[in-house]
């Protein structure tokens, strides 16, 4: 290089993780820092999710030294905030909110900036979409424990929040069993059971309850007393936080207790009280899974997948390929226009082959299909 | 043997658990039962714990081909009960109870069962009293994953529970680490702190409240805010369901809330609204491990800890050695007098080797001593 | 149903499971023993694959009682063998083999079998199609550890076998750090690279050997050294026992002790004795995998997998669709012709996009390509 | 403080780990670390064992930021090297030794250092003998996973060792059963079976092999016959490498083939062949578990036995308590003097309790006792 030949300016990109933690963002991370500095891009990660965006100190240069020995770590080592919404930020001492979306972008173009890689769930996403409008490149990864994204067939995080809940089942079958009691597990999954289905599934429970079929609070009696006329004497449902009964039963409920419903939890402290109060004999517990489900270290598959998917990424970043997404499609990682986002949520397919298999190896939804 | 040599009677007793499952009581079984035989001595299991005692059907042989496979399975394969008093049994239809005691001991000597083994804790110790009284020879084997028997070092159980426990603190640490949370996880231990205390500082926990120290919730405060004046923004609070404010803490939260204090679950849901209702500016999480901490696969420790038990009662059925408890002191396996057991409950000894430990790295018990 | 109308035939048949052993094969018995019976199909089972096809004793009756609990176990409750071919078996007291193929079929007609369902690799999947010839229906399902059967994207066993092997890096991860050392682990993988690509990713290794890329161990050498330039004085190498040195690195070895090569176990066995032989000065500690990678509790992919994989086969009996194999394509569950099975062995696509993301994150497979 | 009081003297010390890695290391670095700082002493903490003491940039201080986040990691954080003896260290290009301990003490004084505090196992005692009588002080901390330190109850890392074994007989357990094999698991220990008893009775192996009780070839295959005659077609042994057959069964075999006895690996590789070239007509399968059992994250057992010790070691500095060794005896942690460590290495008392209790669940030690 001579001393006239016009230094190459270096390529910037910044890196954020928004929404809920997953095991597996590590991953991407790790992958996406390793790709981007092969093909001579810098990476300036940002703290907290789009807190960092907002803070003088929140962005940081991500060195292949910062990403050493990640991988098995549960959590993201950039801080994830499922608080701050970079487009309404509340001003300290008033009621008015602003916008520090074309704030933000100023900023990032400013040190240099030229894209912005998302990992996320639905709202980073979105926040993706709005960036663009406002000028600034993107690139989204999915992420989330419920897999309820509706482009990818799946999502870094999904499967250890599985691997992690079925354990949770086999671990309670033992009590169960000991007791001869029902044993409620609630897991993740407001709008979509898909966590609740595969740990139901791989755990071996009784009755699986999802958003996606209301559950009538008396064919799950007729399952526990049938297993009962077998000799097994206890029953586990997994159910899903969005579970809900289906109308009829809901009214009936309301019925009975004019003027005040008891402010329940998620859907299993609603189930506990309903079985409780129904003229069940045996004795029902219930564990919310919670926080669990999102801790601890990744499955190997999410590792894979997450290395794979930030890669891919940092390839879309060399080649200039702003404005995709990173999604498995027919199980081949692959990128998609970024505005095909609007998709509604995924959600259980209720005649597919799952639900199918499920059924047949006895597993009760709580329906009427049987 | 001739013809007219007596036939020497088999001997035979009887083995139950008592009480809450826990992991490692499939070990005792297994090793009583090999010991048992070995020494020709034949075992009945009495089903679900004392169930079993009032049930026709509930005693059955033991043999060696019903304990094979068995040492990694959590629960018991008998079964155990907590709802069942031998000696206060309510009569259908009606409003009076029974004491079943002395009908229970006809039945065992009618089958000719010479003495009883009982697997169980504190309640499960007083029932062999009452037993003996009445003229059934007990033996008592310590379980509870509390570890609050005082008589023994360790009961079966423990081992395993502080595991787990642990393992949830380490799955807690990346998910608050990662959204800048105070994650709270509610243990068992109602009257002592043992499981928290271990697991807490096991799991590096920031913060342990147990049963023998009441805390104040504004040293916790000052914890966490001192651990973020250095930096780090989240913090972790194991929380003994027995955990409990001190008295002048009490007093002022009523104070502040005349006539409606709000109805609360274990100590941790406590300590979730305490939080959330003070001045600090994290979001708070609360886990609670509940039924978890009872399931899944026993430890090395307990599965040997247990074999050892099993095995040692066993010869003491064989040398006519009734009356007697199994017992862990200064890190051996003895036994003592059964009605050494009035004993109180253990606690956590709050000026003991191991508080301290936890001080010196940096732990608070919400109290003053620092 | 009256006096005069026939009595339903009812229909029967067989199921084994062939070759090796692969967690999950329990969730395919449970799953398609679940399915049969909902079917109105009786299922026999063949205890220790072929063997049972042979023994008098072998084809026992499987119901829902036998396959109870059985999910969260490794192994499986028929028994495999990878003994025993049914086509080729010794006579007892002389050196010939006969086919009792033919002798088996009849067997199996005479007990009212109506077809064969084999669980299983090539091996067995080859078997199926000869018994299809002898006039038996055949359906198989894909079974392998090493996930290199060609027509299914994948086989029940893999992601448990990768889970483990992960969890081995992460192990040796430690005491390599420790103690500055290249630590060497094999896994299996004779002519397909799939575990160690896998698990080398997942668990964060530096350098990967695989059947599908001859190594070169100049290469391997350069590796190390950089790492331990940059301070980073440990290095791991997860190495497939069918791996290899290129033809250029063996005929120096050769070349080099002329006269006697020394018999060598594995793959890792040969590195280690070559990297002890070269000029590294660090030390180098060699762990094979082995049996490990088949046991222990299946993850719950390999259940879900697995009970999805047996309903369907229970669909394709009650159809009448024999003559199929069940697979894994583009992500769907589905089922081929039987004869499709002619297709090679699949293998690590070596320029495929995990090859390659392992090649971003720096990991290096021992040949020139970067 | 006023201008002319004399400033204190920061008191200082060094730690350092030697011998081979244990998991629950860095929680004794850790909690001696916290403690220290506490007590007002700086600690100086010795990169890879010894050979800081002898590396210009071997010793670096070690603050409380450098051990956060260490406690569930497996290895050591500073380090450790079983390849240097500091009193006798090559010369470069030359055959001569020298001692290089006057050196080392001379170092240490230099910078200020009043106390040397060492994690390890029998070597690394002997040196801390040694470094004392050369005029520094130390206190000795017990870490081997083997647990065959006299003085100690239990060392660092046995718990974690015999959880990660006895996992491994789990697994083995599933694989063996399917195929009707003897699977042969070796464990570490070479003059003391502590680790074989330990994992054998809690993953309940068939037989153990230890070398505290020479085995019986024609023992250990009576006893897989047994099994077989009963319906149980696998058997598993738990062998440590130490283990080795009684006398009269070596002179057999030498005679057998006079001139060459083959090279034999550890004691697994040798009854691997043992019971290949016997009559028994079952496949025959050995995993040598190595290096796996040093790694991982550390049992909550270990992590909280490293913390205790650690802050321990750090109240006998602050004290001035030198010249003294860390121990767990009766249950409880004290101190012993220094010298005390002449005591011969603990091994499987064969008539104690545990051994017993094998004996009586079944299991057998390939000698004639039964």
């Amino acid at each position: 290089m001579t001393l006239f030949e016009p230094r190459p300016r270096t390529r910037r990109v910044c890196l954020l993780s928004g929404g809920g933690d997953a095991p597996g963002v590590n991953a991407v991370v790790r992958g996406f820092v390793h790709g981007a500095h092969r093909h001579g891009i810098e990476v300036l990660g940002s703290q907290y999710g789009f807190e960092g965006l907002l803070d003088p100190k929140g962005l940081q240069p991500l060195s292949i030294e910062h990403v050493r020995g990640i991988l098995p770590k549960g959590g993201c080592i950039l801080g994830c905030s499922t608080r701050c919404n970079p487009f309404f930020v509340p001003e300290v001492h008033g009621a008015t909110t602003v916008d520090r979306g074309p704030a933000i972008i100023d900023r990032l173009k400013s040190v240099g900036v030229e894209g912005l890689v998302l990992i996320g769930g639905d709202g980073t996403a979105l926040a993706a979409e709005r960036f663009t409008t406002l000028g600034m490149d993107c690139i989204s990864i999915p992420k989330t424990i419920d897999n309820d994204l509706a482009q990818t067939d799946v999502s870094c995080g999904f499967d250890s929040a599985v691997e992690t809940a079925s354990h949770a089942v086999d671990a309670l079958h033992s009590t169960a069993e000991a007791h001869a009691r029902v044993m409620v597990l609630e897991v993740m999954g407001r709008n979509a059971g898909l966590i609740a289905l595969h740990a139901g599934v791989a755990g071996g429970a009784d009755v699986i309850l999802i958003p996606e079929i209301p559950y009538r609070l008396d064919r799950i009696l007729v399952k526990i007393r049938a297993r009962e006329a077998l000799g097994r004497r206890f029953s586990i449902v997994v159910v899903a936080e969005g579970a809900r009964p289906c109308a009829s039963d809901v009214l009936e409920v309301e019925a009975g207790r004019p003027g005040h419903l008891p402010r329940l939890g998620g859907a299993g402290a609603r189930l506990l009280h309903e079985l409780e109060a129904s003229d069940l004999d045996h004795e029902v517990r219930l564990t919310v899974l919670g926080h669990l489900q999102r801790g601890g270290s990744p499955s190997a598959f999410d590792r894979i997948l997450g290395t794979q998917m930030g890669t891919f990424a940092a390839d879309l970043c060399r080649d200039g390929m702003y404005g995709r997404r990173v999604v498995v499609q027919a199980g081949r990682l692959t990128s998609i226009p970024l505005k095909a986002d609007v998709a509604p949520h995924k959600q259980v397919d209720v005649e597919g082959a799952l639900v199918r298999a499920a059924r047949l190896v006895g597993i009760d939804f709580g329906d009427t299909a049987e």
